[in-house]
């Protein structure tokens, strides 16, 4: 694509970075804007700025947050005595959508993939083992991906786990509609 | 979707404002941009920002540039004597990536369409018919899309150009591929 101004290439090039979106998405995207009011695109750009700059990593969970203790962990009215262990902050939103869990969460922050260089020190397992200790947990229900890392990943904390008095369960698994055996 | 950070929901909500983009789209690019540094993430708030504040539009064809003149305009190597005629800025990049047009340009910002409340006032026809009588033109091609707006715009400015030694030609119109009269 040929630009007439570098400012608008810049511009088309940063949008572009963005994962799945291609060159010509990134000019409507540009396009778009060049349309708005200046300062709604300083709006625009100031809220992405503030967002990476400001956040912060809940400390119990490790789910993102405004503070320290993210709102899910300082709700008291939710039960403190479930952790549910997903792999990552998108996780946690899509269970929170459904409305339907009330317990606590531990946002790993990857699964165990030694093709993909990701071992148990790199992840938040430490974290959690301490707290199924230490905060009276009662059940621990793992939300991983069903395959061979999310398995490995189970495996392991649950050998972590075998002295402490925890229940240890998994979300239901299926075959997917069309799926062969 | 139950966010448990309003700095992650507000960047959310402006992504989901721009074209063709939905709350997950938005929260996709979101999480992409927490995990790069902070000053890539700045760089990117400070390149559209500035794309919309430093913005100029060429004082001669109306199309987008760094500068009072555009690179097109301001460059001495194309025919001087021919004006393409286009609706908007997109047009002009259309036609440039081809690289098959060597004249220069003129952007209408848009067609007339009573219907949307669009005249021809609003948009930059006067100056096309200072340039053409005044720039020494040999032939306006219109480049504009092949509906109702697209010809009374044409047949607007041929009227206008009526009196002026010009000559007025169209692009190319065929029927899409797998079309039917």
């Amino acid at each position: 694509m040929i630009f007439s101004s570098s400012l608008l290439e810049n511009a088309v090039n940063e949008f572009a970075k963005l994962p799945g979106i291609g060159k010509k998405t990134a000019l409507r995207l540009v396009l778009h804007l060049l349309k708005q009011q200046e300062t709604e695109v300083d709006h625009f750009s100031a809220t992405v700025s503030k967002m990476r700059n400001e956040i912060k990593f809940c400390l119990r969970c490790h789910n993102i947050s405004d503070k320290e203790m993210c709102n899910i962990c300082s709700n008291t009215l939710r039960n403190q005595q479930t952790i549910c262990v997903v792999e990552n902050i998108r996780d946690v939103i899509a269970i929170e959508s459904t409305q339907q869990f009330n317990g606590l969460y531990h946002v790993l922050g990857g699964i165990i993939s030694p093709l993909d260089g990701i071992g148990p020190e790199q992840l938040t397992i430490d974290d959690l083992v301490f707290r199924i200790k230490n905060e009276g947990i009662a059940e621990v229900i793992f939300a991983l991906n069903p395959n061979i890392q999310g398995d490995t990943t189970i495996y392991y904390i649950g050998r972590k786990l075998k002295e402490v008095p925890v229940k240890i369960t998994t979300i239901a698994r299926g075959i997917a509609f069309g799926g062969e055996l």
